[in-house]
């Protein structure tokens, strides 16, 4: 009575979130969720979808890693239901619980756009994360929209407060008018990192700079700065996966795949300049 | 190849970061490793022992569950190597990986002196947990050693920031002199609640009240009023953990339990009074 979950980095708050979501569900019905950290790798992911298969796992839960998901097709040969979570899948046919991330980005563009910000900064990677993509297109859209703003991409590796350090470190560093004055980091835990370097180096939030993060983790609001973010309903992503898992195993429930809008939520961070 | 780690809570950062350190020193060794979240709840402890040793993992490392050890007896008649995380533990034999908590009790209780508070309160629990325990005896002793300050416990029956907020809520609403000026939060998720729910109020941090967390979080630095915190290393906690294991696989390495001492981080939050 096993589901095994395969996540990208338990360290995002994101994901613990959802897994929290997924063991709620799991445990009201007498599982158990073993959970396994892929940060990124195609081969950690590998190692612990043929670990759950090789377990007997009832399930499998799956954030995947970036790139195209035809690396999973053996997995499809295998009786063991699986749920893609975090990530829509229309061509290989996996059941799955997604959010429109395109949709938060162009949420966070056009919020950059209105309280006034000319120069939009994305921060954010890697771009084979069809996540990263959509949030960045998102933006990029809103921008289009607004004929005249400028627009930049700071291209990651990765999404951590150490990386928003370090690209804050460096911002900060560059002539005003040369820099950002308005940056969508792409998940809160980046854009905390950005916010911590930029106040370091005297460079005010939002008054010199503007940041909307991603994901509305609770250390969001609490902030130095409190963070607007683009709220996802992360717990309830992971029920609704959990649910989806049971569907497929006991043949009871919705087996419709899942997808959520996210929400703007707005605080100090992005506040209107005079 | 693989490890079993059963933890506490994974949506708390300090153990997030704990995994972290065990799978790199995992990864390094080739193994993979499958994580449980027991939420304190000692039938879901039991439930991912059983799991790892059905299926047949190499090695074990758990964080346990509050109270007596006497329950994992069984697990000591089964040839399946064992390292204790985050607890000492002379009486049932485990090799362990540990912190001296009660010299964390005492430096945040000595801080909180230092800087002139006069009613000083532990915030945590549960007490069947010993870190909970020492952390508190360590602050009540270092009251005992400045006479005349009084010293309050306000038991909490888990450890996140919304129990922070509620507590918070209640302080606020004492009147000035039946509050306490210093509150030792016995971990920063926890603290960090407290802390905002005691500025949404009007109490002023650290004018009013100071706070001292525990653990040293990334977030503890970014907070809205930067939060002093007893930090313990955490990635290294894992990383030892995963190499006493290793030890007791493969007969190489140091087979010597490993205690750490805590230090103490000054911030904002303790902000000398004039």
């Amino acid at each position: 009575m096993t589901f095994g979950l395969a996540v990208m980095n338990i360290t995002n708050p994101f994901f613990s979130e959802v897994t929290l979501g997924v063991e709620e569900v799991a445990d009201e019905n007498g599982y158990a969720v073993i959970v396994g950290n892929s940060y990124d790798s195609l081969a950690k992911e590998a190692g612990y979808l043929h670990l759950f298969e090789r377990q007997r796992c009832d399930g499998i839960l799956l954030a995947p890693v970036g790139g195209e998901l035809d690396r999973l097709q053996w997995l499809r040969q295998r009786p063991t239901p699986v749920v893609l979570v975090d990530r829509q899948d229309s061509p290989s046919g996996f059941r799955s619980v997604s959010v429109d991330d395109f949709q938060g980005g162009l949420l966070a563009g056009r919020h950059l756009l209105e309280i006034g910000c000319h120069r939009i900064a994305f921060v954010g990677g890697p771009f084979d994360v069809p996540q990263m993509r959509e949030r960045r297109d998102g933006c990029a859209e809103a921008v289009r929209e607004a004929n005249g703003t400028s627009f930049e991409v700071v291209q990651t590796e990765t999404l951590n407060a150490e990386v928003g350090r370090v690209i804050g470190d460096r911002l900060a560093s560059l002539p005003p008018d040369r820099r950002p004055d308005g940056i969508f980091a792409a998940n809160d835990v980046l854009g905390l990192g950005l916010l911590q370097s930029l106040l370091r180096h005297g460079v005010r939030v939002p008054e010199d700079v503007a940041i909307v993060g991603y994901d509305d983790i609770d250390f969001a609001a609490a902030a130095i700065v409190p963070l607007t973010s683009i709220s996802q309903p992360t717990r309830e992503i992971g029920r609704a996966a959990g649910h989806l898992l049971l569907a497929q195993l006991t043949g009871v429930g919705s087996m419709e795949d899942v997808r959520y809008e996210p929400d703007l939520v707005v605080r100090e961070s992005t506040r209107r300049r005079p």
